[in-house]
């Protein structure tokens, strides 16, 4: 409901990347796109990634909107201001045309919505929360979108195991608050956790704050119920820790953002609720010293460290001048929030301070501040989580979000801010030190191609020189899935396609995503 | 070398599961099989399993060996001693036929020598340090035997991410040696680790003993570069904790045992070396109070418990009676052993401590001992780790490898006693409980088919009816092929068949391994 209200809000006044088609009466049917593309503004990635021609999917004929009535009744939407709000993504930057939305409850209905339009060519956009930030949820063309929100229930919880299963559309929070009144907690936590879907954060093989604690989700998640583009379900909804019998077939549907299969249930293993938490905000004069104090921090901190952030000064300036944040501790060149997560709240305090006397001894952190309590934590950690808002204040922004060999994460920044030069008005860093991943930003008073052409495709180069990624926590999406090249070789991308062919070979599953356009 | 020497010196007295093969002497040739079964005295699954005929590969012609000589002068082995010891797997259950082992040194000959035996359909089976329990690391008649024993480079160790990228045929013990001088450690630890290769351990997804706190290897691996049928080279060695552009195609290769990708280099990420390790042996009176225990100690110990193994009374009879251990611990039904490993020795002793009260003083545990010196922790260790040896002297062994549900995991052992009676000498259980992961054998004083016909089906269908798994983490190789269906789907094995038929179309990869004879 959040994502639909702002959307709403600003429809008005917003600008879109659109794309429209000419409409085609009956099955089959090859459409001639008409591609209108205006620029957009607001966030995400920036570089112009033009949709290709649309493919010759079929359109929606009365006919198989009877079937859709007859198979979900109340719950086949045409009504345009509804789809206004699907058709659109998080950051306002994608819009799509689709005439229907579907919502399933069950993954019978999704089975035979999928052989449906397996059968008739017609294209399908899963979507869940619609949170993404690369275009990937929303509908590129003419698209039925399939939206996962009435699959919210839990199916079990097993409280010895820590193990729950649920259906795709479960809303994070409403996850993380449920194992939490029974001592558990979700083994990942983002932002959008109060719209995203926990099938759409498998999709998109969300990363995440709780990353460095317990890993991705590639080894959390031990089961998946997936309905395959012709409708076929394919049941690894496995509740177990080890199971090596054949080829571990849910890894596919991690990641692969809907182009392979929809996710309609996961089973995924859950951590205790820690019974300590800490926060530390602090200085540190170089990058060097930054690393040098990671490393330190995860020989004394071990086990109970669950997030090492940083931003720059740059960040701090932004805080401070567009949401008057006051930094809670002397100006430097560098800071870090460091979050423990423990069992024992003496033993935890004891290694913090002992960390804190051995870093400032040694000056690698200049100046410090802890936190215990949840206000001062949630105060300490909005320094790091409010940066992007800072940045929608300071003018046009370019994002980049790149992984890096964490030795090598703030050089793309300082290589870039030297690159720019005065076309720049602000060159920021900040993200996850302890994941390797960089959120590079740029801004500029106002659009900028002359800027934009100093900055890409160098970056890219630049990341791809490091054997980095391109899309460390993102995804591909719409408008990255022509960079794959710079962090994937031409054999892994060929492979791709091959496996999209194998599973969807009529390509109807989220077409235009992921792969690049030079592979169907 | 150790499992050299150990197979030429069980040589003389072993019987073999074989399987060998009349010749035929030109491409292309369908050679027709003649197998010839023998039962097996020995470990690892006792149920027939055998063979399925020869497939019509071609045999390798004086002309094969001429090309590979010249690939590999020196490291393209017909002596027919050493191939003895390379045909035969550890556990001496099945013996191939193969006349020619190759011993690669880089990705490079390993793609020139799969590109020509696709060309010239030649069978390929990989070989690691060949400690695998499915029979999944030996050729069942003449495929061409490829080892990794020579590709046993460390590549790059990064001490600030604690990322590791070595060649597939490092020894782990090595790679372990290798980072504790750094202050890492590798992330799984087996008891096979003084043979075992880092490629196998990621070919069979192995587990082990560190699964519980780090994970599994589809978290830990960050990537593979993977040598296909036909030769091509897939690079996705990736260093990063992130990389979200495309499909995460590496995840194929690992626990797909060599049939679909020979992996010739990982890269994995290596936590730090635990500053504090210490081992508890507790006695409890029940499994429920086991499993209660377990519970209390996830919440206790939480963040530093590193291992929670079981094992029942009639284990700790057979280590006496056998092995003439001494019971450490008042005589009990069921016993634990907890390893805690932390970066603070005060904090772990006093975490132990406080658990051991609360577990002692609700009667949950009856009895227990703690050890922090390294040679009490490793005889605590050994009544865990001996069991399997205290088998082998106690007659003739149906062992089972089994996931379940955590708390059905010792209701299959109760139920199978109650099932075979007296026809059984021993019926024992015991393993990792925090992998919901059951070690099951049955004992006999001879081979028993009356007993086995007791046994299986049964065990498979009790593990399949609470949706386990028939292999928690042996793989299903040679000898478990057949029964998948017992774990998986129809539709999972056949999807399963056509990733085969994509990456392999001629299979030459491992054959007559992990797929059904149903799949080919």
């Amino acid at each position: 409901m959040a994502v639909f209200e702002r959307l709403t809000r600003l429809k008005s006044t917003s600008r879109f990347l659109r794309y429209t088609t000419s409409l085609c009466p009956a099955h089959p049917c090859t459409a001639t796109a008409r591609i209108q593309q205006r620029r957009v503004h607001g966030g995400g990635s920036e570089t112009p990634s033009a949709a290709p021609p649309r493919r010759p999917f079929s359109q929606v004929t009365p006919a198989d909107l009877d079937f859709f009535t007859r198979l979900l009744p109340g719950r086949t939407i045409t009504d345009p201001d509804v789809l206004e709000s699907s058709n659109v993504d998080w950051l306002k930057s994608v819009k799509g045309s689709s005439e229907v939305l579907l919502r399933p409850k069950t993954t019978e209905e999704v089975s035979q919505i999928l052989r449906y339009c397996n059968e008739w060519n017609l294209a399908v956009s899963p979507q869940g929360g619609n949170t993404g930030l690369v275009g990937g949820s929303v509908p590129v063309f003419d698209e039925i979108i399939l939206s996962t929100a009435l699959m919210n229930q839990v199916l079990t919880f097993d409280s010895i195991s820590g193990i729950l299963t649920c259906q795709a559309g479960c809303v994070l929070e409403n996850l993380s608050q449920y194992l939490e009144e029974r001592d558990f907690i979700m083994p990942l936590d983002l932002g959008a956790k109060g719209s995203c879907h926990i099938g759409g954060n498998v999709s998109t093989n969300a990363g995440g704050l709780r990353l460095l604690r317990y890993g991705s989700l590639r080894g959390t998640v031990l089961g998946l119920e997936v309905v395959l583009a012709d409708g076929r379900v394919l049941d690894c909804l496995s509740t177990l820790r080890k199971d090596n019998t054949g080829y571990d077939l849910k890894q596919l549907f991690i990641g692969s953002e809907g182009t392979l299969g929809v996710v309609t249930a996961v089973s995924i293993l859950c951590p205790r609720k820690p019974k300590s938490v800490n926060v530390a905000f602090l200085g540190c004069s170089s990058f060097e010293n930054l690393l040098e104090t990671f490393q330190i921090c995860r020989g004394m901190l071990g086990e109970i460290l669950s997030a090492f952030e940083f931003l720059d000064a740059s960040c701090m300036s932004l805080l401070e001048e567009h949401l008057k944040l006051t930094n809670p501790i002397t100006e430097s060149p560098f800071y870090i929030v460091i979050e423990t997560a423990g069992s024992t709240p003496a033993h935890d305090e004891e290694k913090l301070h002992n960390f804190l006397d051995t870093v400032m001894a040694s000056a690698l952190v200049i100046d410090g501040t802890v936190a215990t309590e949840e206000t001062k934590i949630k105060a300490l950690w909005s320094m790091r989580e409010r940066v992007t808002e800072a940045l929608r204040h300071d003018g046009y922004t370019y994002k980049y979000d790149v992984s890096l060999p964490v030795e090598k994460i703030y050089d793309l920044v300082t290589d870039m801010r030297k690159r720019l030069g005065y076309r720049a008005k602000s060159v920021v860093g900040y993200g996850h030190v302890g994941d390797g991943n960089l959120h590079l930003n740029i801004t500029s008073p106002m659009k900028d191609p002359a800027l934009l052409a100093a900055i890409e495709p160098y970056v890219y180069e630049w990341t791809s020189g490091c054997q980095g990624s391109v899309s460390a926590e993102h995804g591909l999406g719409l408008k990255k899935r022509n960079y794959i090249y710079y962090s994937k070789s031409p054999e892994a991308v060929t492979l791709m396609g091959d496996i999209k062919a194998m599973l969807d070979p009529k390509g109807i599953l989220n077409p235009y995503k992921t792969l690049p356009d030079s592979v169907r």
